[in-house]
C-alpha cells in the first residue's frame, strides 16, 4: 500500500517522531500550521473515524491530551486545537489527528530545534 | 455558574438539539462555519481536554461517528472535520467538539431547514 504514514510509521520515511507506544506513534507535521504541529497516527492502516476501532480511537484520544499537555508546555504555547478531517477533506488517507499549538504572536522555529525542545529530557 | 452551554443544557437558553443521551447534548451551532456544524458537550460542566474525564470523553468520540455520519448523509456533505480547541482559543469555557461538515461547493441553508432535515424520521 502506498501510504505515506504507513511507510513514516516502518521507517522507510524519516520523522521527527515524538511519541511511540504499541499502537499509535506521534510525529511532527513537515508543514507545520503552527509551530509544534504534531499528527497522531494508529500503526494499524485505517482510512478514518468512520473505520477507526473504538479502543484505538480512545487511546488515541488519551495520547492527545498527554501530548497535548506536554507540547504546549515545552513550547509556551496558551491553547491548542485538535483537528481530525474526513472524507474529501482528509489528505493523507490514513487516520490522523492533529495536535496544533496555538500562540497569541506568531511564533517561528525551526523544525529540529521544535523537536529537540519537545523531546529533550528535563 | 454563567455558562451559555450550561444554559443551553438546562433549556434555559432555547436551541436546535440534534441528539441527546444521559452524558451529551449535540445542537446546530448558530453562529455556523457549515451548513450542519454542530456542537457536542457533556452535560457535566467541565473546562478542556485536561479536565474532561475519561468515560464522557470517549463517549463524545462515539457520539461524534455516529453524528457525524448520519448528518454528513441527510445534508449530501462529502466530508466533515472535527474540532475541539484548549486554552485562549476556547471560546465558551465549557468543553466542547466541533463537527463541521464539509462541501466542495458552498452549501447555504437556513438553520431551521437544517434542523428540520437532520431531525426528520425517514
Amino acid at each position: 500500500m502506498d501510504c505515506v504514514f504507513c511507510k513514516i510509521i516502518n521507517g522507510e520515511i524519516p520523522s521527527y517522531k515524538v511519541y511511540e507506544d504499541d499502537i499509535v506513534v506521534a510525529f511532527l507535521d513537515i508543514n507545520p500550521f503552527s509551530t509544534g504541529h504534531t499528527l497522531i497516527v494508529p500503526k494499524v492502516h485505517t482510512l478514518d473515524l468512520e473505520t477507526i476501532d473504538d479502543e484505538t480511537l480512545n487511546h488515541i484520544m488519551m495520547v492527545a491530551r498527554k501530548i497535548a499537555k506536554d507540547i504546549t508546555r515545552k513550547l509556551d504555547a496558551p491553547g491548542y486545537t485538535l483537528i481530525q478531517n474526513n472524507g474529501f477533506v482528509e489528505e493523507v488517507k490514513h487516520f490522523h489527528l492533529h495536535v496544533i499549538p496555538k500562540y497569541k504572536k506568531d511564533k517561528k522555529m525551526d523544525i529540529k530545534d521544535v523537536y529537540e525542545k519537545i523531546t529533550q529530557s528535563e
